[in-house]
Parts: structure tokens; C-alpha cells; sequence
């Protein structure tokens, strides 16, 4: 297996990929419940909670935690695949630079504890996020959120699955259209981010700028009113793409991310059906093309999985969906070395 | 049991009913996830679901499910206790006013659906929302959130748990203080609602000030930035609640939400040690009085519980938070006659 040619992966290689990459999952699934309820048990857990809580400004917080896990992964997957590439959440943190790394080589994308801000405080929306990139394209992913008992898996041609059994996206006989005045009747996710400098037309007041025009009354805001069905925010860019795949958030619009944030969400998201897209409108929203997002980009916009209606195309529906978000949203800027 | 003075509920009262409340929550929390495996297993609840989806822009959205659910729950309820009082969400929504209505007597005050927008999306933030009122006093709490397998409960005097054996909060070896530098380091919750009506000095535009003003850096915002460490937006006001008593969220900030949404939530809130107010700033957010909440005010302010710090009560340290949020958010505009 190490030495196949990753350009020629036959179903084979793929399946066994993907058994080890579900197995993975599960282990450092179990590992971050086992450290989250040892905070819970005893007070030996509970002071090292506390120093947590009291890094709880930093612009980046990493805990040991994320480091064990990342580690266990990272040894796992470069015994069984010692080719393979490797880029995780934790190593880019304790680089210097934040250059794009991911090329056509075999590659994991790894973070293995995202929602840290979630995790620290106990609020259930935290998981790791393993995606397995082939030739540039996230084609295996594996999402396990242990607090929700959630897991999330995809392999390309496969299929998308809630706990292994449950095909994604959830509601499917039929899968509905977008609605057709969306975003109103969309639920909309969308996240706040660390990036709060109030500068005038910084990203922050160009997030929320958009979240107005999202949510406010059909013909308020200048006419860019949204009318969404609901807001959501839930500090994890993993489990956002998850939802999006379940069919849960129609929308999710978001900047700032990183590729181990959104590699393996974007696998499961594909694989069920959705579209995902740059966040950032262009020139023209009504004809430009509706470009496959880059994965280090930073810049995201997902469509959940949408079937046919009696007018259109399940992607037609998607497609106007991006379209009337575009419209909708404000140009975040968000840049780094490589991408 | 029927015939007992409620003034003069005895421990043993107090545990029937608490028996009652647990089996009640358990069984209507059943049922509604029996009505939403539906949705996913055949075409006929998916035309169903689809019907669901087309009244998404509804501002109160009900459906056959809430009155099932509700029906179910006050028929057990009038059946074991035919003198007690019900309240409930599709009583109201079918009624013409939305008079307060909790008096000294015996009350039920029960949500079949919170979150009933997640409920039609499947997105797992929803629940049922049962709470026993003795003397206009939420004593006995029980929530369901069946998509999510957590299920929240307490009696006044006994404790409040978690799926009936973790103690709330969570982290209670010790329990944390709040924050030194509260809001910072604070998980903030808050809701977009419904009211999204686009007009200058509105409660949209309003919410959306005291949401930048808890989120922008410290220094921003003229002094008022709060640099809290995450906002979420659940779409559920009973789940923010059940969230902030198991200590997830540190703070949590809503107008508009109605007794039936917060009354089970603040019954297990109170017995996890937290803290309930108003979300309004009174004149003097230093020197004002923090008063218990009112049930039906539709104005909430709850602190997650907290232990003491070497300088400080637990109570005082949520009181210092109170006064630090009061700062930073605006005035609401929510009314109702009799309230």
C-alpha cells in the first residue's frame, strides 16, 4: 500500500483508506471525550481547566489536548501510509508561516480538535476532522463530534453517512429544492470569528453587514433584506459543513478558516450533494461562473443538497441560492502566503 | 395527590410530581423524534416535511407535530393532576391575546417544540420544555433534546442533571468563577428572533449593536468592546439556557422569547446555581439592584453558575458579569398585556 501510485488509487487502496481513516476518527473521538470527562471528574482536571479558561483571550488558543491528538494521528497515519503527506491544524500553529501546502501529492488535512473555544467551555459542538486529499481533491473525510455522538463519514463514489448508517443528506425522498425565494425559508450559518478589530469596513463590520442583510425583512436594507428562516452561529466551521451536508443549514458563509477546518467537511458536503463556493461575491453575481471553492482559500460558501423541482435543476436551485447570497454579502478580505 | 394544598406541597408532593415531569419529558420527547425519523424514512413524510418548509416564512411557524405533542402532555397532565393549570405554547398561538397568564396556583408551563425551526430544518437543537410553577416559581424543570441525547432536569432543592446522573454545571471541582475580565473569555449567546423588521432604532438594530459591542475588541466600540470568546446562536432559547446551567455558555442575552420557552430552563438554571435577571440595563448599571427575573417579561439575562475566586463570591462574580453586560447592550422593546 505505501507504495502504490497514488495517481492510479484503485477502489481497493480507496476502501482501505478509508477503513483506517473511520477507525482513526473513532480513537481520537474517543481521546477527546476521555480528556473532556476527565475535566469533569476530578479536581486534578478541573485546575488544569481553569489555566485553560485563563488563556481564553488568545488569538489562537492550543491546548494539549489538541497537541496529544494530532500526534496520535499523525503516527497512526505515518506508519500505516508512510508517503503520505501530512498537514495539521497544530503543526501550522507552532510554524512560522502560513503558506498553502497542499499539492497533488496524497495528503491527510488533519485538525484535531475543532471548536477549541467550544471544547474548553464544554459546549458540545467540538470534533476532529480527518480528511484524506487525493490529487488536490478532499476524497475521504471523517467528522466525530463524541459530546453529540455524531459521526460524520464520506469516500468519494460512496456515499455520505450520519453514524455510518444514516445516508446524507437526511431528508431525501425527495431531497427538497432551495426554496424558491432563498435565502428566505433558509436556515443560515455563519460565524463570528476571532478577527474583531473594530476598524471601519474591517471584516468584522463586514460580517455583520452581511448577517443584516441575511436576516433583516423582505425589502428593508436597501432591498438586500433576507428574510432567513434563522441565524445560527456555532463556533465550529467543521460541524457548519457537516449540518450543510445533512441538509440542515442551507446556507454556510463564512471567511477566515483554514483547509483543516473545512478539507474534510467539504469531502462529506461533496459527496452528499452540496456546493460549495468561494464567500466572496464577484463583479458579477447574476453571470459569473459558479467556480469549485479552493480549499485553502479561506473564503466559503456552502448550498446544502438540493433535488429537482418542477423549473429547475437541484443545482440550478443551488446556483440561484449563491447568487442571491452574493448579492447579499460583503467582499472579506482574508489572504495569505502561497494560496 | 389532586386534592393537596399546593401551598403546602410536601416533600413527597414535590417527588410524585418530579417522577411525573421526568416520565412526561421522556415519552413527549419520543414522539418527537418518532415525527421527525419520519421525515427521513418515506415519501410521504417528506411531502409532509416539504409542506413544513413552504410556511418556513410564517412568523410563527406551528406545526401538526407542536399541537400533537402539546395535546398528548396537558391530556397527562389533566389526567393525573385535574386541578393543576396549563399554559402551553399552541394555546396560546391559537388564542387571540398573549396575556400573561401564571398566577400562585399550580401551573404547568410546557414548550412541545422549542427550536421549531431547527425542528423543520433537523437541525438537532430542539426540544420539549416541561416546568412545574409553584407559587409562581419554576420549582421542577425537565428538557428533552432527543436529536442530541440530552436530557436535562431538575427539582427544586435536589440538584439538576444532565441525562439524569451528571450534576450540573459540568465543571463543578471547583466550579470556575466567572472571568476576572468578564465579558472577555465569556462564551455569549444570543438569538436573532424573529422581530427582524428593518427600521432605525428597531430591536433588530438594536440586538445587532449589543451583539457587535459584546464581540469587538477591547478599546472598540468607544470603550464598550467586550472581546467575548465565542458568540452562539442556537435558534433555541430553552437549549441556551439548558446550556448556560451546565456552565457551556457563560452568558446569555435575549429579548422577545416567551414564558413557555425559558420556564423549565430557569427551574434547572437556578438549582445549577446560576443566575436569571433582566436584559435590560436599568439607569445605574453600577449601583442598581439585580433582581430575579421575571417569568414572563420577555426580557432574559442568565449567568452560568460560578464558584468563588479569592476576592470574590460566586454571586458577586456574577453580579460584576450582569453589570458588565448591562454596559454594553441596548434597551429592548418587547411588551404584552398583563405583564
Amino acid at each position: 500500500m505505501p507504495h502504490v501510485k497514488m495517481s492510479e488509487l484503485s477502489p481497493d487502496d480507496l476502501s482501505e483508506i478509508y477503513t483506517f481513516a473511520v477507525q482513526l476518527g473513532k480513537d481520537a473521538g474517543q481521546m477527546l471525550m476521555q480528556a473532556a470527562r476527565l475535566r469533569t471528574d476530578d479536581t486534578r482536571a478541573s485546575q488544569q481547566q481553569e489555566e485553560h479558561v485563563q488563556k481564553a483571550n488568545a488569538v489562537d488558543l492550543v491546548t494539549e489536548t489538541d497537541e496529544n491528538i494530532e500526534a496520535f494521528i499523525k503516527n497512526q497515519i505515518s506508519s500505516k501510509f508512510p508517503t503520505h503527506k501530512f498537514v495539521g491544524e497544530e503543526s501550522y500553529s507552532k510554524g512560522s508561516s502560513r503558506q498553502y501546502l497542499i499539492d497533488d501529492a496524497p495528503t491527510w488535512c488533519v485538525d484535531p480538535l475543532d471548536g477549541t473555544v467550544n471544547y474548553i467551555h464544554l459546549f458540545p459542538m467540538f470534533c476532529v476532522s480527518i480528511a484524506f486529499i487525493h490529487k488536490s481533491k478532499p476524497v475521504i473525510g471523517v467528522i466525530n463530534a463524541p459530546f453529540l455522538n455524531q459521526f460524520f463519514s464520506s469516500c468519494a463514489g460512496r456515499g455520505a453517512f450520519l453514524n455510518e448508517t444514516q445516508p446524507l443528506p437526511l431528508i431525501r425522498n425527495p431531497v427538497p429544492p432551495m426554496p424558491a425565494k432563498a435565502p428566505s425559508g433558509c436556515v443560515f450559518s455563519c460565524e463570528w470569528g476571532k478577527d474583531r478589530k473594530d476598524v471601519p469596513d474591517g471584516n468584522l463590520h463586514r460580517k455583520v453587514e452581511s448577517f443584516m442583510n441575511m436576516a433583516a425583512e423582505i425589502g428593508g436594507r436597501g432591498g438586500k433584506g433576507g428574510m432567513v428562516h434563522g441565524v445560527r452561529s456555532l463556533g465550529s466551521a467543521t460541524l457548519d459543513l457537516a449540518y450543510v451536508a445533512m441538509g440542515s443549514f442551507d446556507i454556510w458563509w463564512e471567511g477566515g478558516c483554514w483547509e483543516w477546518d473545512v478539507a474534510a467537511g467539504i469531502a462529506i458536503l461533496h459527496e452528499a450533494g452540496g456546493l460549495i463556493t468561494t464567500a466572496n461575491p464577484p463583479e458579477n453575481c447574476e453571470t459569473s461562473p459558479i467556480d469549485e471553492v479552493k480549499l485553502g482559500s479561506r473564503l466559503y460558501l456552502a448550498i446544502r443538497p438540493a433535488g429537482p423541482s418542477a423549473n429547475e435543476t437541484g443545482r440550478e436551485s443551488q446556483e440561484r441560492t449563491v447568487r442571491e447570497v452574493w448579492k447579499r454579502v460583503r467582499h472579506l478580505d482574508y489572504s495569505r502566503p502561497g494560496a
